[in-house]
């Protein structure tokens, strides 16, 4: 075991994320972002499981992180709103961690590898939401739509949150999203 | 080429999908289903690029077919409301050609490498989706979140016409999720 190297995981990522920008995800090696982050190969497996996922570190916290504030929730609240509070106060303290957020954003986007990747992430929320839902008495089959449902706000309000550099809170960018959906099924209401 | 064989391609996913009941998805080869129908291994890859797609047969038509009928509605129709309209006029017309639903679902659901391969399909109809609404005139901001607002319905509407074996038409299955999700919105509107 190597010696204790507290700032190797912030290294590595860094790295990473320089090197998918300079030269795009599929031409870079994990030697070559161990090496820029002054380590070696093994080094990096010791944090990593595979390149993918030095863009997703900390991503399993996320569902069960989901889950337990969605279960948090006093039981009389209804169950989208429930989701989204939970998701809006898991949601704002993932933002306060979260760094290069636009430059990930970037190379997930170019990578179809990496979509790939994000969205098994994103289907590990919706699973766990749903599941926490099902938990407080929804029903299987509502609490499977509102999940789906809500990862997608989750996910747009985040993407959001991403393109304003932080001039905007995560909790305005999911009301704003809130309120766009809500809009779009009060017309539809309209119109039946 | 091999002399035309109008039955071989329905053959081998009526094969795949007896197969991957029987065996699991991982423990069944190519070479398998090619003969359960009656044919070579070198006849599958005639029909599909690969295993996974002989569950995606057809697939590749959802995205354009969906934006044409985004692109059909009338002008004046809010977007969801026009997206929700194409799919269940897309999805009415797959709903009468898909078979073996509940099982090809049991099959997707049991492995993730199915899953996966499903959420890549659904991604694309998505981004049809969102490049339709901008077309119409929708900002492609709200054009993503409405299009993939609109392919959770999609997808959840599908799974519940699955479920009811044809007891449910797609329209009205299509129906019922937007009920709910006007509902949910709905609430969280009187809770502000």
């Amino acid at each position: 075991m190597a010696r204790w190297d507290p700032g190797a995981e912030e290294r590595l990522k860094k790295a990473a994320l320089e090197l998918f920008t300079e030269h795009g995800y599929d031409n870079v090696t994990v030697t070559r972002i161990a090496e820029r982050a002054g380590l070696t190969r093994r080094s990096f497996f010791r944090y990593f499981p595979d390149k993918r996922e030095v863009l997703f570190a900390g991503s399993e916290q996320l569902p069960p992180a989901v889950a337990s504030a969605v279960l948090a929730v006093a039981p009389g609240v209804a169950p989208l709103d429930a989701v989204l509070d939970a998701l809006t106060s898991v949601g704002t303290r993932l933002a306060e961690r979260v760094d290069g957020g636009r430059t990930r954003r970037a190379v997930i986007a170019a990578s179809a590898e990496l979509r790939e990747r994000e969205r098994t992430k994103f289907a590990a929320v919706t699973a766990a939401i749903r599941d926490a839902l099902v938990r407080r008495g929804t029903d299987p089959d509502t609490a499977a739509l509102l999940a789906r449902t809500a990862t997608v706000a989750f996910r747009h309000a985040f993407e959001r949150w991403t393109e304003s550099d932080g001039r905007t809170s995560f909790a305005e960018c999911v009301d704003a999203v809130v309120a766009t959906l809500r809009d779009a099924f009060t017309t539809r209401a309209r119109a039946d």
